[in-house]
């Protein structure tokens, strides 16, 4: 029986799954958790990522603005579901300007190493690439080097370092809604110098699995357990009307992360609620952090609804684990 | 005044007309009757085919799965409504191995000459094309010859022959979400040789008639009447926003087809309520089947919507063929 | 303060700003005010022109057939709510035969200047154009030379000559769905020759203000004011799965109406009302009119939903100068 | 017998017909006569504008820089084949200086009419449109108002008032490489406002004269005949490697020149030679300028060649007109 | 060593090759052999059939005309060199008119089975087809119903029935420069009804032979040897500056057609002469025809250059067959 | 006056300027001076890097096949003109199996630092990338890590350490035939793990050079001179009928050469020879080597010409210097 190789963590948010569901995730009945407008100047508030903080929580938002500005804020919560965002977005330090200015950011991880809490982003450069900062207590934040050169995106820390090596995922992309993409894992010495590019998997062209067809990529941090990393992420099915955002989850070795052990062949949650159907991009579940409890198993996954909002969903370890080796491709 | 040529079949499906409805067609208050999860594994039950089978129902379903591969299952009903979907897919013989195999299927219909149930879908042989089997029975399907060269989709049998051939409509299309398309009359005598192709009708390019500029496509297997065939059919428009499909409907020269007697200016149904415009592919409405009572004239059509669930819509022949006659383009 | 230069109208559709809203502009409560079934062709009623009337008001509406097709028509309402629409669509009268013949009309604007109303729209001649026609009484209407040479859309007078001479904002566009646009300003001693087109302002192509990023067109006809036109005016985001349709507004020097004083970061309205965002065309705000009252600074505006239905907004002149001026690009 | 309605001209260049050559137009054998470096920082000159001044030559002529900038230059002839160009582009005078500004400039027509010489060329504001400048003796350059709202493309005019009325040709377009263009004819009083727009002539979309088949625009300035205004225009056929710029001539009514009495079904002239086929944008000939001798009837043609060099073509009016009426449309 | 199964043919042009030549085809050095105005009408002639007649030779030809329309004309020769082509394009006869309606022609093929010589091309009926037509004296044609239904090219039978089929491969198309496309193989047993189709072959998506990686097509009527039909095929790669038409070779299963034994991974032939490079449609050979002698093994392809003009290029079949499996992807 | 920073190298190519010369770089007399057909099995050889080697020349050279397949190979010259090129392409050896899978492999550059010889080359790695691999003496290869993630091309090293870091130049792609791309700079402590990612310079939009306006990449390993790294590079303009590649030239600071001093708004060198205008890939010219003399300032300049054939071209660097500055953006 897999298990969480990580902190016991009692005060998740949890729902227990409904009687007839017979999913491996299931959604908080009160979704969305964080509404488009919870701060004044949002438009909406979704693809963010939370971590536990001093026995409460605390994350790095995706606030639109109404000027339809992406930004990055950070926000704090004793529960995880009531949340208080800073309304002005996170200004880092750091010591070359070249990599201080602003373009724009997005959709953000947060990843605790060691003794900080590294976040990556879609950072704009000349085009976007995976900008990386740190923070000791969510107040002050300090911008390193971009990871790579562009083009890139969802950018996602693995939580600690693999045989010496600092390990991220991310997806290369183009200059525009990137109608391609694979997942890749890279590693460093250091958080400046990044190299070791290794191929991770592939979208599905087949009628196998069609929901993550045209491109994919990292969520949430990835999950230790005692089956391998466990990596949410979401996939992209292209219909005539559009991009339609699914998620699913695999298995990477522990040691060589850019082995795939398993991969769900069905989605684990797709667009299928109003407020996941309709908002500012129609069709779109986009998961970007996960809270786990290493005692009981329970898996809460934050993730953007339509670009619009932010919902949660649930899962228990043990049985998406077994969930995604019996459905695997 | 228009009459139906076929049987009696007082059991189909039926709703009156709402007092305040001016339209030919009109919605079932209950709709969607089949939804997205009606059988375990499925995402999404849309585009399917109806017919009556010993006194009840039977139909061939487009079941797409969690993966979102799409296929197709058998089915039974009493009633039209209640329908109880086989979780696994069909499973074809045939003498040729190199035509059972399978790639994807999808948009089944379903058309009973002489002495047996012809399906006909949409089959990925190196790109999509008309697959071609039959079942007498709804257990055991024999599968034959591709009737066609790719690329093709919408492949709608004649429910007899005529002047001695199977006949067959179609809509050429390529590889991609083909962005023309017009509707084709091909016939066989064997159902195995297609020739004698023919050109039944174009789109729309002008402002008369915008909601089928793009491309059209036949819909239920057409329905003999006193006045010509009644072949219902879907034309999409090309919005800012991607496709919207309506339907509309054309009557057809009895021994000759491919020859336009009068085809509806307006749509018949278009996109409009919840079912039909939020889903998988929004503002969708796609017409597969439909069941007819000679005695009263009641067509009973089943319908996609969204590419997500199933809906009904009903119809009086007299009523209908007037509409089309009075509003003919 | 900012105040309106113009007409008392103390019979304009109005309802007071809701408790707890913050923003500048807000919708009326009944929303939507036209239905997209009004009259009995209609498939649609959106992007219309409202104007003071014999102490009542009159438009032209915008009503998509069930054909899809796109044409103009006159319709008439005692408080600007109820609206009672014309079954047929308007029929001009005027001198040149070629310049009478109808391809597709939409869009309208409605203007008051001098003795008549001047009607602009989007008119079909061998690709879209800026037609212009104008009436007395809303019953007979004259159509007079395409203002300009193909293609073109959203083409709105100003309410008075400026400098002696008719003046007209208009958008420049191409045959198809426009993926640019820029807003000019044309001017005219005759209503039939057209120059001194100048240059008025750009889509912001940073992350700045991301919601008029793809293509803008001014809205209703602009408002006089102490603080120089106040021109309400759309823009567009291309997401990934289509256009977003916002509104924002400018300040242009009243004598040099190609200068732009100040213009909205944020979009001062955005679809997020179930009506704004399912729809023909999902997503769409579309303003195209505006009541004015100088008396009491009150605005009424007049927008399209979704390319389905209208809706209403209100705001307040002075709140509303303050708001552009302090968020002002 | 067609006649040249204009003034005798006996030196402009000239070479008989080539014995076996059946065509109504044929090439000067010592083509090029403008080579691609005639200045020195020219990258290639060619489609350019010739006029008779002073009992010689003069023109405007399009020479792309070395780094590819495209922009007008004047220059003189005493034979109209050995050219002496400035090496400085045109610097115009005019009284408003948001007209003066200078983003690029490109293929210039040039016409005298009444008084002065006539410069018309696509000119860059804030996309292309037809700029409009007149010149007495080819030093000092005034510059009028763009005539059209972006965007447009070869604007050529009349060479004399018709119903009283300054006549001009365009090709509405869009922002890039336009694969669309219909010529249409506009009007005015006064070289300012321009309107009364009409449509002249559409691409052919049918396999009958496929090499007009995507866009058209008018070439040399039209000559004036017994039989109608000679207009010499380009057609464009997209191959699947390209366009290829052709060019054939239509008859123009005298006074009412937006209706076509004849047009050449096959082309005049098509890239055939070396110089035409291989070069900055190969299988280009482009004609923009016409020296024509009333007396004899002789019609020189000068035509860019592969967007790199000026060609010269020659032709008689009886034949060539002869020619149009028989292969006509 | 491979034998052609065939008849003596001594009078079939040939020269030897070239002492230092490498490769398994070589180009007539006299080329090409038929220029771009070899009748009266035309702009090009190119993509061609040629077959033995009367003990010379008749051909159909591609010509296009000055406007350039594509259309089919037939011709006849002494020595294969030389060539007579009638200045007006083939009239055919037939019993159904909706069939002989003429939209376009290009690309012939003639296959002589049994008593007649068989002529396909791509035939426009409402999208591009296979239309079929024979004749026994090159004077009177007799058109037969389309193969297949639109859109397809490239359709070439072989010389014998198989398995007492008349069996056909072609290439299914798009509406447009399709920009994919495979090999099919199609039988009937009348000539009118078409089925079996069977897949032959695809693209080479890889590095391993990009001269086949956009479509491949088949060439001149299948050469029937010892070791299986000898098919020789177009491929396209898609350079940034266009496509560009290679051929290579395939051997095929005698039986069974759809089977490949063996297929070239270097192309044969590419376009590097001047008259191959250079043209309406630059870098395209393209053979569409071959004389085959059985005794001594020669082999003479004709092949369209630069869609503009024919070429003649030579083999021997053990030399070519023991290439094709030497080099066999 | 400019002097270059390195060895004499007396023996390297050279012609002297043509009398009539105003260029800074001129063509050598005997182009091309490596033919497509140099081995047996190139179809062409072209964008190649050459570098001094034990008193003569080696290289690495881009032989596509008569496959079209792309790869590289090693070759050998006395003279740097004519050229002893290896059958076979490299095989690298390496530590990780991953690393040394080929899908294909072109464009090479070669640059000598402080031991050996690095090579860098576009490499296919699920995706265009930069390959890196090292030799001491082009007989034994051995490869290295890629040094980015996909997708990238032109990947180019600086011939010393800059600040302790060894320094590469590369253009971020896509996976097609890419239509945007700038260079960026990147730097690595160890060939392995690279950062520190620096925009240095973009595409110009605007008229004011339009050779570079679509993409730009470096070209020679940049040369130090007293004046700046003088970076030779190539810029595409994207003209109706497909890309143009021309060369132009920088001059970047010495310690931090992301920041550019001069740029060449004219291009050094365009397409306009038949060997650079006529070829696989028409119009261009992509330059990949320099060698310099630092004693006389004599630099050879390598050049692909038309993707098919290796030209050379000559310029002194005081002249060069000097009109890069002189003709600076």
């Amino acid at each position: 029986m897999a298990k969480i190789i990580g902190s016991s963590l009692s005060n998740i948010p949890w729902q227990s799954k409904p009687l007839n569901c017979t999913d491996a995730i299931w959604r908080y009945t009160n979704n969305p958790v964080i509404k488009r407008d919870a701060i004044p100047s949002s438009n909406s508030i979704f693809n963010s990522a939370i971590v536990p903080f001093e026995n409460k929580f605390a994350g790095v938002f995706r606030c639109d603005s109404k000027s339809r500005s992406m930004d990055i804020f950070a926000g704090f919560s004793e529960d995880g579901i009531n949340w208080s965002i800073n309304h002005d977005p996170i200004k880092f330090e750091g010591a070359d300007r070249e990599i201080l200015k602003v373009e724009y950011r997005y959709d953000p991880r947060v990843c605790f190493i060691e003794d900080r809490y590294w976040i990556t982003w879609c950072n704009g450069y000349h085009g976007p690439t995976i900008g990386v900062g740190y923070t000791y207590d969510f107040k002050k934040f300090t911008q390193v080097e971009n990871a790579f050169l562009p083009y890139n995106r969802n950018g996602v820390m693995f939580p600690r370092k693999i045989d010496g090596l600092y390990t991220m995922l991310s997806r290369p992309s183009d200059t525009g809604h990137t109608p391609f993409g694979d997942i890749f894992c890279s590693q460093s010495q250091d958080m400046t110098f990044w190299g070791k590019h290794r191929h991770v998997m592939s979208t599905i062209k087949t009628n196998a699995s069609a929901w993550q067809s045209t491109k994919i990529g990292a969520g949430p941090i990835p999950i230790e357990t005692t089956e391998g990393w466990l990596m949410i992420y979401h996939g992209v099915l292209n219909s005539c009307n559009g991009f339609v955002y699914s998620f699913g989850a695999a298995l990477l070795e522990i040691n060589r992360p850019w082995e795939v052990k398993y991969r769900t062949k069905p989605y684990l949650l797709s667009p299928q609620e109003y407020y996941e159907c309709v908002g500012d991009v129609p069709n779109v579940v986009f998961p970007c952090a996960a809270l786990t409890d290493a005692s009981s198993g329970r898996i809460a996954i934050y993730y953007g609804c339509a670009d619009t909002v932010t919902g949660l969903a649930f899962a228990e370890v043990d049985e998406l684990v077994e969930y995604i080796k019996r459905n695997s491709l």
